[in-house]
């Protein structure tokens, strides 16, 4: 995929989105019905095996090289004191990831997917928000150019994950600035701050909103002014997924909020994405009902870097694996309904 | 473990059910606060893991040697028209099990689980619960102690399934009158009976409930009387996975009634269990919520075979995983909270 170098660029990518195969989608209802179980009975995992079909493009669906790919990136919010962690953080747990020690390495063994991390000018943070856009146009083009990097023609899922001192603030920011609200409707805790520290970071999300206030009309604004560079990595991600036939499994509030600009443009477009968790992070459940998607697991996460993504990647392999491998009635002579 | 021949060795069993190993699970807490993430931000993960150490015995937990567990009977309740499937399905089943093509073959070879199938003399289905017991006392008890069987002591982690046509009228009539309330609380479409059929189901279960009240306040009489040789097969694995130290993941509505049977004796009896899922089947959640346990996943799912255990087994291996294998904030030289 080109490098886009202004919005425009990237507004024309909505108008080339391709939509879900309608015939891969049928073969995989007609196969569904045939299967040596009561129908329905495998519920969601049927819906999964469908959806994966219609936007792999193919039957039956397949995951034989999923990828989780984590953007990490800096911010100038950090300097105001909302996160528990401090900035140097990102780069020590970029260095964690490369070195196989953070949970999502563990959980890419256990799924056998292939972990790519993508660090992003970690010592060039965006701007303070409160005071500036984070970034400007070119830059946001950019970054978001970047994270379609993460996709290419072999793989076959895409889970999506970031690393990001502060970023909660930022995905906070977004939710408010896209959908309105109050500040604290989408402000949280994060890696864990509380008190007066939280309210804090209700009023930089609260501050950071009115300042933009003029140009919240515009996702691709609204990303620029209160995202960040991981944050647009994975907007951009999402999009080439979409044009490469390749399933997306969303992971917690930062990433979600990131996809959120894109169906602020269009609402169809996060179609070939599932949440993949739901987080403990308050303004994730509101992000997610707004959005119109339902979890895969909860399981009280709130830690990011993909890791919900990962573990909703086991199901989705459960769903793809019975479906595909599953013996019809009429194969092992089972009975059906008296 | 000897074969039991009598409820009086059943019962002695209980005297000798060890607890969880506090030092495991306080190492597995020490631990975790020392990994790379905020404490907390793996949720269920963590408690998971500290869990699995507990009932282990032993720190890290591992998960090397997974093994799912169906077992499979007939029902004299079936000839009432409470299913919507012939009892000819449970051996057809067993068969597609033994050829690798239903859902739960999918699974293990998915989560690389051992998968073991027991066939419980399906030519002779118990009796019909609404004209005198299921079972006499000492096949009961000789099913259970075939399903301690189940448990070797290679094996690090347990999923308990089972196949029987009919068997959630047998789970039902188990929660009734383990339980109390009214049947149609208890009874619900199970493969897929609705309307008449539903109503037809709900009265056998009321029926059965009230030919054997006199003996309803003994849970093994009640799972002689109500239950089915699969599901005291179960509780029987139950018992020996406590013993041997082996945590245990429950599936759906049926296994989790033959758990229930264990937790009327005795409330402790299920700690080393996990409810992998919640199925659709209403009865499955009111009896959740009766034992005090939590579901690890919802999918909509209403198979049985072991198929949530096996979904909810990925879940569990995740947890393993993560916590075995993170570094710590010192090992991977990462600032903690400012």
């Amino acid at each position: 995929m080109a490098e886009a170098a202004s919005f425009d660029e990237i507004r024309e990518l909505f108008a080339i989105l391709p939509g879900p195969d309608d015939a891969a989608r049928d073969m995989a209802a007609a196969r569904e019905k045939t299967l040596t179980k009561p129908v329905g009975a495998l519920g969601r995992l049927e819906s999964l095996a469908s959806w994966c079909a219609a936007w792999q493009g193919r039957h039956p669906p397949q995951i034989d090289h999923p990828r989780v790919a984590v953007f990490a990136a800096n911010h100038g919010i950090a300097a105001r004191g909302v996160s528990a962690y401090p900035s140097t953080v990102t780069a020590q747990m970029v260095a964690n990831f490369q070195a196989g020690g953070a949970a999502i390495n563990q959980l890419c063994r256990l799924h056998d997917a292939d972990l790519r991390v993508y660090e992003m000018a970690l010592d060039v943070p965006t701007e303070d928000f409160t005071q500036t856009a984070a970034m400007g146009e070119a830059d946001c083009a950019r970054a978001m150019s970047y994270g379609m990097m993460a996709v290419e023609d072999e793989i076959d899922v895409l889970c999506l994950g970031e690393m990001g001192i502060a970023n909660t603030t930022s995905a906070a920011a977004l939710c408010h600035g896209l959908f309105g609200g109050q500040a604290a409707d989408w402000t949280g805790p994060g890696t864990g701050v509380a008190g007066d520290a939280l309210a804090v970071k209700t009023a930089v999300v609260r501050d950071a909103v009115a300042l933009h206030q003029a140009a919240l009309g515009d996702p691709l604004e609204v990303l620029r002014r209160l995202g960040g560079q991981e944050l647009a990595a994975i907007a951009g991600a999402i999009l080439a997924a979409r044009i490469g036939r390749i399933p997306v499994i969303l992971d917690g509030y930062a990433c979600t909020a990131a996809a959120a600009v894109l169906y602020a443009i269009d609402e169809h477009a996060l179609d070939h994405c599932i949440a993949g968790h739901c987080s403990t992070e308050p303004g994730h459940r509101r992000l997610l009902d707004t959005i119109g998607k339902r979890p895969l697991v909860e399981l009280d996460m709130r830690l990011g870097e993909g890791s919900g993504a990962a573990v909703a990647l086991g199901v989705l392999r459960a769903a793809v694996a019975c479906h595909a491998g599953m013996a019809t009635f009429e194969r092992a002579q089972v009975d059906g309904p008296v």
